[in-house]
């Protein structure tokens, strides 16, 4: 492992200084590879699927675990499309002159070594590595146990099409024990980033265990709020499309809070509309008592993902009781309001403290490629580096360039010369 | 403390919304409560400063812990740099049309609650509290233990100048026992960043003992290495002034490198100049053959910030075996290549894994002020979020807005919608 991270970090030099076409016949090569091995691929997955089966995995993890011809198509498309986007490395980003004959650029640049760490799904693996080829960073991947098969195979195509148009040796590398992930999380110096993409608990548990930075997010509790002076229909619309139309991701409206002067009208259509898209309902004093058949919500519903059919429901104040509620029972992903009334939602996306925060529509819409983004590393809930959707450039740091002519700091330091600090056009 | 970091969280809040015109006049606020308070706060300088001197606090400590009249007038002219800054809150950096109705707006944010934590001098508390007001940031400020009275008069003369033009209470906190430093860095679901200012082990130890990030540096260990295409005044008027114009900082030159093929020609121009410069030479076996007399560099040296005028010197084989050099022993912080062959330092500037690479000119010159960044938060080699000479954009991250008419994402689930994804324009 320790040898693993070490040829990573040195393919890493190599890996950085790599055009934009020789990543794009990289990435070619890696799909004629896949192609010509389809047939093993999918052998390796039956095996997997097979040993799953006779381990009793449960169903959604056993779905999540097959790797067919169309998950392999799916893959392809994924990499076609990589290969269309603009080169990401070497984007001059500022330029200055700093005197006559000193000129400062910052320069994008890959950030080195990525560990991507992921449950079950095996095309996870293809989309980071390739994310991570295109960004010129060396990547250390670590599947899930189940998928060991599959991964196995994947991880040797793309290593060889990559291979075969000349990239460094040791830019990708499979891990496949556990001894190796604990390793890996202890390698604060050789790996620069973690992206652990799973269960919140299996987030969490990167998180705490490793001084590694980590990319990502754990906890999804979105909210969706109903301001007063929204249009009911919408209000329901937003509210049960942010909830059920697809409950097992982050994104998902976990709870709705809904304005005091407003619950009477509004929570009978919602209710009605939850129920007839299968939603359980757990809901507050001032909603049961308005409708009496409602379950009732405890403390510990407003910070529960249920990532299921099922959502928590609480009359408030007014904007400020909602903000607060977000504030501290959310986990900063994506927070959205119906209203019809800017000033309050003004007040709402300024003072709500999420990577996302959205007007008069689903929460269900954060995500990369909703976003345009092209390729989607993860969603971020942390502040620092990249933040909600992530693309590209959350793979990506810059340098800062400095070339002068022999000029030394003295000379400033005395008054003989003097700084311009002039902006140059970077176009 | 905690009561300080949830008031500082909630105060946050509001920061965050404050006008660029409100921010400078609680900036012109401060600078009023600072003149008048000037001799309260020269006092509990002295005051500080008697009880140093009384502990044996060293000289150059010392000397760092005066803020008298001159220190004061710097801080204010900072502060009125800071004012003519552009508002960097609110900034529309991406704008995208998801479809009509639809659209997508990132928009800078302040990060949140920052956590400053810096050795003896005072003058830092100012710069870095006023930084986080310009950025809308909360701040839990802990100064060294021998300023202890000059800051809390600063600190309590910043917080009424705010206070006065009516930002919210609890912004700013200063934090004054050890037992609150301990708390604060395990506080990490309060404070979203720590940027750690003081000496090297001061710094690992913020960064060994907490999990909220940390934004700085803790090594600088700079090189300048002499290309054979190097010209040789040059080369040497570099290097002397990255090791000698100004010791005790980050960027200083602690290792020099020498192409082995124009050592012989370099060396002595060299080590007459150093030793001009008052320098203690270090150096390796290759240059000792060359210059007997010089004392021996040993494995240690090369992991060496001696912050001193000492220097360790080196021939190399060539520019490989000098990449590989820094990107070994140094600590990503800045490194510089003298030469005229321009294929050689863009090798060395694309491969060297550092914030700041640097083409004939010292390595002294990497800094915020000199870069014209107008304020500098600090120096970081970490490659996430900000990297190099960090300006106010350190201090804040972006969120994403959409705002829609009533989207739903079952609509482009279905293929009843499809998204444009148009580019707006955000001029």
């Amino acid at each position: 492992m320790y040898e693993a991270a070490r040829n990573a970090r040195k393919a890493a030099v190599d890996m950085a200084v790599l055009t934009g076409e020789q990543k794009n016949r990289a990435l070619a090569g890696i799909i004629a590879v896949l192609q010509e091995n389809a047939q093993t691929i999918f052998d390796a997955n039956t095996r997997d699927i097979a040993q799953a089966q006779k381990d009793g995995v449960p169903a959604p993890l056993l779905k999540r675990l097959v790797f067919d011809a169309k998950k392999l198509d799916g893959a392809i498309h994924g990499i076609r499309a990589l290969i269309g986007l603009d080169e990401p490395v070497g984007r001059l980003q500022l330029a200055t002159e700093l005197d006559e004959g000193l000129e400062l650029h910052r320069i994008s640049c890959p950030i080195g070594v990525i560990g991507m760490i992921f449950e079950s799904r095996p095309d996870a693996l293809v989309q980071i590595s390739t994310l991570c080829l295109k960004s010129g960073n060396s990547v250390l991947l670590k599947g899930g146990r189940e998928a060991l098969e599959t991964n196995r195979v994947l991880a040797s195509c793309i290593a060889e099409g990559a291979a075969r148009e000349g990239l460094p040796e040791g830019w990708i590398y499979n891990i496949e024990s556990r001894e190796e992930v604990a390793q890996m999380l202890s390698m604060d110096n050789e790996i620069d980033l973690l992206v652990p993409r799973g269960s919140n608990e299996f987030v969490r548990y990167i998180m705490d265990n490793s001084r590694i930075p980590v990319m990502g997010h754990a906890d999804g509790i979105c909210h969706t709020y109903i301001h007063a002076s929204a249009d009911p229909g919408i209000a329901v619309r937003v509210a049960v499309d942010g909830k059920a139309q697809y409950v097992a991701v982050c994104n998902a409206t976990e709870t709705i809070l809904i304005d005091r002067s407003v619950v009477k009208i509004i929570l009978p259509l919602l209710v009605n509309a939850l129920e007839a898209a299968g939603v359980r309902i757990k809901a507050c004093a001032v909603c049961r008592e308005l409708i009496p058949g409602l379950e009732e919500a405890v403390e510990e519903d407003w910070s529960t993902e249920y990532l299921d059919l099922i959502v928590s429901v609480k009359a408030v104040e007014g904007l400020e009781e909602a903000v607060d509620h977000i504030n501290r029972y959310g986990s900063g992903h994506t927070d959205a309001i119906v209203a019809s009334d800017t000033t309050a939602s003004d007040f709402f996306t300024s003072r709500v403290d999420s990577a996302n925060v959205f007007v008069n529509c689903s929460t269900r819409f954060s995500d990369g490629f909703r976003y345009g983004f092209g390729a989607e590393v993860g969603i971020s809930t942390g502040k620092l580096h990249a933040r909600g959707p992530v693309g590209l450039e959350g793979l990506l740091t810059y340098k800062y360039k400095l070339t002068g002519t022999g000029q030394i700091v003295a000379d400033y330091a005395s008054g003989k010369k003097h700084f311009t600090h002039r902006k140059l056009d970077i176009n």
